[in-house]
């Protein structure tokens, strides 16, 4: 299923990751990212895919609630293990939706 | 290799897409869209990952750029393909880019 949300504006954080050889442990830790950021202020939803290069796009009603899960703190744990094991490299962009078909 | 652009503010073409069964020419397309995208004027790159979801997001200069390559013949022909024939389901947002990290 295809994430949809009514009514731009809203914000997406676009996630992009290369995967380095040392997966351990990625898969658990992204299940409990999901279930952790559905309950966050301000999220709307997320679209995620994985080949070579992964994206995830998740959704957001406002800067602040984007904010607030960045400096979260078991967030900001597995952003520390991506960064040290998991990813080759990443890019994290944040943008304003403004228009949607 | 993840795109890499300098100084936001630029735009995101944000496309989620849930191919369906039928599948025959997507691959050929994809490539020749790729290529084509490539020479559009204020196109700055691209990151593209599928699974069962498809997510490509493309990066622009500004709004004008993107308007002249959605308007793009070709595109147009290749994007009506998509429609009735590969996509199960779509979603394109346009968004600016205000930072990343």
């Amino acid at each position: 299923m295809l994430c949809k949300i009514p009514n731009p504006p809203y914000y997406a954080v676009i996630f992009t990751t290369l995967q380095s050889d040392n997966t351990e442990g990625y898969l658990e830790m992204a299940k409990q990212m999901e279930d952790l950021v559905s309950l966050q202020k301000g999220f709307l939803g997320f679209d995620s895919a994985r080949d070579k290069v992964g994206i995830t796009v998740s959704y957001w009603k406002d800067l602040e609630s984007i904010n607030l899960w960045r400096n979260n703190m078991e967030h900001q744990a597995a952003k520390q293990t991506g960064k040290e094991q998991w990813y080759k490299d990443y890019t994290l962009r944040i943008a304003k939706v403004e228009r949607q078909y």
